[in-house]
């Protein structure tokens, strides 16, 4: 493995310090500190705090990404199991730091997103991204004969991100998992039948 | 109607501030000029940045309990109407802006809630306060013959809460009341009945 870059030393500890302080609680200073990384490399690698924003997002993505691909867009599982284990990823990730830090794009969306059309425009391809990995989802499930023939795919699906969104607010709030296992419970008892 | 005091108008202009910027990117600087008082009457009337969020968090409550009061405590209305016009009160409220803000409580908890245990817990107690609204009117709901005798009234309060802020969330990141009318819409229909 070569070493990282000054750039993906940057961003791996931005990360890390916007997750846990918020965008605009974290400074610059704050984030060459946890990189360890004079300050100046910032501004050359940078040329914004909002694209540094944007850059932090997207190496936050990249889980996500492998989640989705490994569980909902698994062709090889049943699908309600697949969303079940989506649910269950986006809790075990969470559950790291004891929920203290709540969603990287829920945090963004509730902090970054009036200031920046950058990173709100980018928020939403992101929701919109998770929506149609559900709805593939859910439209297996309806294939399979898991959900009934005339289920709303895409309106559960965006209601489902939306929720989930939710309870990794509540579970931040609370600092425990209890939020987003309710949303699961009901979810699959009441909606998913 | 007398004078607003200093701590008043710093209150009011500060609570614009805070729910347009967030509350990290909502300098003392831009409060006190947002409320036309010189810089020291911050210091003279908030021990701290902290102090004043809390401030500004109990001034957002008062209209949530006028709201409370109105909707899902008012035993003159049918219960799940009440249940109803307390989404559409919220929805309201967050399309002052076009939904640009979202909700003071939810912004807090994404930002703040990992800084300041004292917000956390301020938060973690309006959303209880909430909770216990919609299960006063869930019970009154299942009384009234228009949910089952067996429902789960907490369960589903704690959830509703929960996804309601999900909902406002994706409004804010979309600037659209969407997420908050479908969310109204799979309720009804699918977990209430």
């Amino acid at each position: 493995m070569s070493r990282p870059s000054l750039k993906e030393k940057i961003l791996t500890a931005g990360l890390r310090v916007v997750h846990q302080r918020g965008f605009a609680g974290a400074s610059v200073r704050d984030i060459v500190q946890a990189a360890g990384v004079p300050q100046g490399s910032f501004t050359n690698h940078f040329q914004s705090k909002e694209n540094f924003g944007l850059a932090v997002i997207e190496l936050y993505r990249v889980q996500g990404r492998k989640t989705i691909a490994e569980t909902l867009r698994n062709d090889s599982l049943p699908p309600l199991h697949r969303l079940e284990s989506y649910i269950d990823a986006a809790k075990s990730r969470l559950s790291k730091d004891q929920m203290r830090n709540g969603c990287v794009y829920g945090n963004f969306a509730a902090e970054a997103s009036c200031h920046s059309e950058s990173i709100r425009q980018r928020l939403v391809e992101i929701f919109s991204e998770s929506e149609a990995a559900i709805a593939y989802c859910l439209k297996a499930a309806v294939k399979a004969g898991e959900l009934p023939p005339k289920f709303k795919i895409n309106e559960t699906a965006a209601f489902i991100v939306s929720s989930l969104q939710g309870s990794y607010l509540l579970a931040k709030a609370h600092r425990s998992p209890a939020p987003v296992d309710r949303f699961k419970k009901i979810l699959f008892s009441t909606i998913l039948r």
